[in-house]
Formats: structure tokens, C-alpha cells, sequence
């Protein structure tokens, strides 16, 4: 089986331009087949400020009403995909940009209402592997953009996290996949503001006890839930690290959390 | 050969929902292979009003700052390219969106400052054909936004006519291509003012002789080099028409004008 990487990077390397020119030279060096799953950062968010786009967060998230499904569709799969893909192409990545809507890669539907309308939100129905294949095959390098769109067509705004964990699931039929999710954190600590108390392997067992404990952050728990739902779903090996030891887990010399059943 | 239809439509058709959807609807049931160049049409400038940005023209050509190109970005390359992939995905088009960014299909230079500096503008410099013709090959329709990339990645603002006819004749070395361009008018009119003067058949000789009489339409004499441009480097036909008689072409009883050397 053809290895296959997916990687996600998240808003706050985005937003560091630094911290994302070094990454994605990291990126374009890998000499196996990867897609990159980006967030938006923190540019959604300004352009609607000053369109004067209310952002509404309800638990943290966001809802996505007519105006801001444009604004992140714009943000999310015109400028930072465009970019992401014209500096990958500068540098030897034979990048393709897309998000869920083209090739209908990623069909979703809208989050059902039941206390809370989210809006455009799209929970994911279906991976159409048959399209992502021809593309990798193709050895085009896919930049994806958390945008999806329904079977009517209406773009619906999904997780970025959740999007990688089911790509790299969809995919896992039919290549040997690693989901590597990329942040500002060197992996899922054991003490929050301790850098140094990564925790090198996650088990279920481990996972059930760290949130017993209330002994992982909060805003880890979607994540580590999106990666052992990979796991389960035969993606090989599922890590959580900083965007710049991207390099350490392809010299086998990972720094960063290993998330496995 | 195969046969392609490179087909481009105008702004106008993108700032009327029922014409684009009436477009969209007759291009879905075109056949043969087929890609989709659109421009911007106003949205573009209404974002830019609405954040500030002031729109510079000279001799009716937009200046393109940077805040300008990320504006452009993200409306051509985000919004309208995923809503018109979203909507033809829904309608069964395998459609895939990209910019000249994605497998720099388009790679541009920034326009020459002489008189003017017309800001980040890009003249087309190669087409990539090999990454188009895996991309057509694999069955997509290619929906392409009218951005493009430099060598080291920045990405230019470039004539969606230019474009269309610059990959209309990059890819009739492999296909047998016809170049349609779509507007809001039925052709190019005797009398600018008169739907019911289509010129049927323009050939070098009566454009000169049409610019020469000074009964072409100023306005139409760069998509008329474009059309010329094409049709001498090997692009089979190429019709200037209405949008919504798209379908006549394909019927074999033309409302359109026909461009050929």
C-alpha cells in the first residue's frame, strides 16, 4: 500500500507568517504523498468585524449565518487556500487547492436543529474517495479548505479537525495513511501551561483516565476524540504535535503525542 | 481528437442569480469535455466599497494593490468559483474549481511598470498543460477563477478573456478546441445598440476594415484580439454570444457571432 500523509495545520500557524513559511517548506520536503488540511486563523473573524458581521459563538462555536458562510468561503477557500498553494508551487509541492465542494470531495448536510441553530454548518455525510484518488494518483499535492457543500449545493462550514480525521479515514481503504495534526502546542500535555509534560502515547485506556482526571484541557477533547475516531478507522498512526517538529516524526524521531487504540 | 469546449463567462452573468442558474444548467448538459472560466462581475468592487478599499481605475483598468488582490482572491477564487462548483456538483457536473495557482496551471509576471504601475496584475507567461490534461482526463470539469501565480508565489490579478483564450490555445495542441465566449449580448452588433445586428462571421480582413469604420464597439476590441489570438493558434471556433443561447451552439444553428481568421 501507496503511503499517504494527511496534515492539519491550525489557525494559530496560519496565522504567523514565519511559523507558516517554515512549515511549509517542512511540507513541500516530504517525499511521500500528503494533503494539507488548513482552519482560517484569525482572518474570518477580522473581515467580518469589518464588514460588521456579528461573530456569534454559542459553547465556542461559531454560527454560520448567510454572510459569514460567504466571508469563511472566501477567507478559508480563496485567500488562505490560493496563498497556502501558490507559495507550496514556488517551492517544488505540485499543490492543487480544493475544498469539500470540488470533485464533491466532502458531502455534508446541515447540522440538524435541536437547541441551537448553527447555521450553514455541515456535519459530514460521505468522502468520495473514487475523486480524492484521481487527484493524488495524479500527484497533485490537495490543499483543502474546511468548506463543504450539500447534495443541493449550498456550502456549509465544517471543522477543520473533523475533516482531516475523515479524510484520512475515507482514505485509509486505500492507501497506508498517517493523520498528523500540526498546532502551536508540542503535542497533548500533561500540565497545560507545561511544555515539556507531553504525554508521548495516548491509549483509550489512558484517554478515558486523562478525562477522569479533568487532566487533559478541555479544548483538546474534540481533537483527541477526532483522532481516535481515525484510529479506529484504520489510519496507521494518528500524532498531535508542534507545526515546527513536523520534520521529527519523518526522521523517526517524533516529538509529539501518538494517538492509537 | 477530442473534443473541448473552453468557455467563459462574463460578469454580468454572475451578478444575475437567474441567468447564472439558467447558464449553469445549460452548461451541465454540454457532453463533451469542458471547463468554465468566470470573472468577477461587481462583487468584488462592493466588498472592496464596503471595506474601504478605494478602487483605482486607469483607462477603465483596475489598479491592483494588495489589498486589492486579496480582495479579488478571495471573491473570484472563494466565493463565486465554489458557489458555481457547489451548484454544479448539485446538477451533475463533476466540476472542479481552481485558480492559475492550483498545479500552477497559469503561471503569470507581474505587468511591467512603463507608464503606469498597474500593481499586481499578471501577464500570462506559460500554461501547464500536462497538470490540465491529467485534471481533464480524470473527468473534471475545470471551473477556473482568473488569479494567477508568479514564479515565487504571489499571486496576480489576471483578465478573465486573456485567460480563457490562453488556455483555449495552449490545450489545441491536444484537443480539438472551441472557445466560447458568453456575455450579455447576442454577439458583436453592427449597431451597438441593436440586439438584431449580430455579425455573423467576423474574418481578419472585415475586423480591420470594422475598426477602421470605427463600428466596433471600443469595448469589444480586446475580446476581439483575444478571439483572433485563439483562432490563430489552432482553437478550431470561436463564438462570441449571448449566455442563455449557449445551447444553439451545441444545436448546430448558432445565434452568436463566429470568429475565424
Amino acid at each position: 500500500m501507496q503511503q499517504l500523509y494527511v496534515i492539519k495545520i491550525g489557525g494559530n500557524i496560519i496565522d504567523n507568517p514565519d511559523a507558516l513559511a517554515t512549515f511549509l517548506e517542512d511540507f513541500a520536503k516530504i517525499k511521500q504523498a500528503k494533503i494539507l488540511i488548513h482552519g482560517g486563523g484569525k482572518i474570518a473573524t477580522q473581515l467580518a468585524e469589518k464588514l460588521g458581521i456579528e461573530t456569534k459563538m454559542v459553547d465556542g462555536r461559531r454560527i454560520t449565518d448567510q454572510d459569514t458562510i460567504d466571508v469563511v468561503t472566501m477567507v478559508y477557500a480563496g485567500l488562505i487556500n490560493k496563498k497556502i498553494v501558490a507559495k507550496l508551487q514556488s517551492i517544488g509541492s505540485n499543490a492543487l487547492g480544493i475544498c469539500g465542494a470540488d470533485g464533491q470531495s466532502v458531502l455534508a448536510e446541515k447540522r440538524p436543529v435541536k437547541d441551537i441553530d448553527y447555521g450553514f454548518v455541515g456535519d459530514i455525510k460521505e468522502v468520495n474517495v473514487h475523486n480524492l484518488q484521481k487527484l493524488i494518483d495524479a500527484e497533485f499535492e490537495l490543499v483543502v479548505a474546511p468548506i463543504t457543500t450539500n447534495i443541493t449545493g449550498q456550502l456549509l462550514n465544517t471543522n477543520a479537525d473533523t475533516m482531516a480525521a475523515a479524510l484520512a479515514s475515507a482514505l485509509a481503504n486505500i492507501y497506508e495513511v498517517q493523520l498528523l495534526y500540526c498546532f502551536e502546542k508540542p503535542g497533548v500535555l500533561r500540565h497545560a501551561n507545561d511544555d515539556h509534560s507531553v504525554i508521548t502515547h495516548i491509549n483509550t485506556a489512558l484517554y478515558e483516565q486523562l478525562k477522569a482526571n479533568d487532566s487533559v484541557n478541555m479544548g483538546m477533547i474534540p481533537k483527541l476524540d477526532n483522532a481516535f475516531m481515525a484510529s479506529r478507522n484504520g489510519v496507521k498512526k494518528v500524532y498531535i504535535c508542534h507545526a515546527k517538529n513536523l520534520e521529527s516524526i519523518f526522521n523517526n524521531t517524533p516529538i509529539a503525542t501518538l494517538i492509537q487504540n
